[in-house]
């Protein structure tokens, strides 16, 4: 049976029908212009499931259902999103409206959660019961499926592993924390020690960016590293440590059958897993056991819509 | 229908014939004496399992099958205990030894999931579906309850938050790794601290100790701290601190319905809940949902043969 899959993001409302096995037959997409009241973002969103329910060939009582992946979580019990900083959302009731507006039932996920569904159904983590997916990018997002099944916990506020606490007073946190995962495996803080570090000196990246700060970025980082320019080769180990160990956290908590990596960072492929891989075995606990590999997420910007069709 | 459960530790084997409620209708207990061949510990379990069902009155065809709780973890696909440091075991075929001597199915656990599973059945987790219960002791235990059953992972070595990194770089572990939440909250850290901070000075933990750091543990500088001494007090408010970002942490991976204190340090009561309860609301990282109440576990040391029962 056909589903809808809606993306929704801070910039735009990205939906898609797909089919049982993931494979999307239509796309369309419109801006998200989160600063307008949310019943015209939701009424958006409407309207993109029932022109790619359109595009895919699909009379709109043919469709199963609808998911709609969110940059934040919604209260399971009520229906409702509390709170979603990207769209300027407060107490937004999306399942009810969503649901009255189309006919259908609809289903909300965390994005990463729903990102982690789709590599589970359609990706690289195809074939396990239990996987986790890590997103590295401005942030460090967490998806984790577990007996089949997406797992957010008893009020939707699980696998916030990005938020986890990996350095007692350390770097200042967005959430106003100190010392989150995120604050040391994001691009973001490759960008930052990148800053600190690699400016001064006449290496790579200072002649890459021509000394000007603001055109730093992790790929410029990443590529520099590769290239085997001393400093940024020094950093880029650091950073493969520090994402190394909340990976082996990873372990010690859910201990999945596979992590995978998604999100900008792992676009550095191979060279960044060769990098994470003895600091990851070196902090594994049970050293005696079988414990998760490391690998790529498949699906790339798609797994939003996959996964939300598959809530 | 009565179980047997097993609490297998590096001293003792304390074993119990337990109802269906998790009330222990009888106790036996024989020393480990790990240094003998892992053959004869089995067989000293076995005696002890007939012992406490021959002594609660039950005929032992009547038994429902037997629980061991361990201080480390089984391969549940082989049924081979790995590694067991405190009992000097290796690649032991616990399951199936044991199986064969008492003629009835035996399941194995971690003893910290033990304790969970035996707080969810018949102490303060009762009613709950999701809970984590965490031991302060010379380490740091911690055991997850997810929808109602014992959670393991994949492996069997999932729930080792102890030895989450907290601090990259921080404090040596025994396991070798560098910073884990252990380092930070367990009894071991708390007496640790106090020799480097509070035997300098002359404040209440060193006229309690006269002066001696081998005569300190962790009651001591607590009691100190209750009574208002300046330097035990404020170590004492940091390790709540310690303690507090690790409970979050178990918020951001399994948002559970409650995190419960056992261990040693968890007799501290509610002086240990109000310090811990500032920082952890502080650290939580969805502070619109709601999440985790904090309680103490209820059973004590009978945990370890209610849950092994329940197994």
């Amino acid at each position: 049976m056909i589903r809808i899959g809606v993306d929704l993001g801070g910039t735009g409302i990205k939906t898609g029908a797909v089919d049982e096995k993931g494979n999307i037959l239509s796309k369309v997409s419109r801006p998200t212009r989160p600063q307008r009241h949310y019943d015209e973002v939701i009424a958006d969103i409407a309207g993109t499931a029932r022109d790619a329910a359109r595009e895919a060939g699909c009379d709109w009582d043919g469709i199963g259902g609808v998911g709609v992946g969110i940059p934040g979580v919604e209260d399971a019990s009520t229906g409702i999103v509390p709170l979603c900083a990207n769209l300027y959302w407060r107490d937004v009731p999306l399942r009810g409206r969503l649901g009255e507006l189309l006919g259908k039932e609809v289903h909300v996920g965390n994005d990463a959660t729903v990102a982690a569904l789709a590599e589970h159904v359609a990706g690289a983590s195809r074939g396990t019961e239990n996987s986790v997916l890590v997103t590295l990018g401005t942030g460090v997002g967490t998806g984790v499926i577990l007996n089949g099944k997406p797992f957010s916990g008893s009020h939707g506020v699980a696998t916030e592993l990005g938020h986890c606490v990996i350095r007692i007073d350390g770097e200042l946190c967005t959430c106003g924390n100190r010392g989150c995962w995120e604050r040391y495996a994001s691009a973001t803080a490759l960008i930052r020690e990148a800053k600190n570090r690699l400016l001064s000196e006449d290496g790579a990246v200072y002649r890459a960016v021509g000394g000007d700060p603001e055109a730093l970025n992790a790929k410029i980082v990443l590529d520099c590293a590769k290239s085997g320019d001393p400093g940024a080769l020094a950093l880029f180990k650091e950073y493969a440590y520090w994402i190394a160990l909340g990976l082996a956290n990873i372990v010690s908590t859910y201990d999945p059958e596979i992590i995978l990596l998604g999100g900008g960072v792992s676009a550095a492929g191979d060279f960044l897993l060769r990098a994470i891989q003895s600091p990851y075995e070196k902090a594994i606990f049970f050293k005696a056991m079988p414990y998760a590999p490391i690998g790529l997420a498949a699906l790339g910007n798609d797994a939003g819509i996959i996964g939300a069709a598959m809530l």
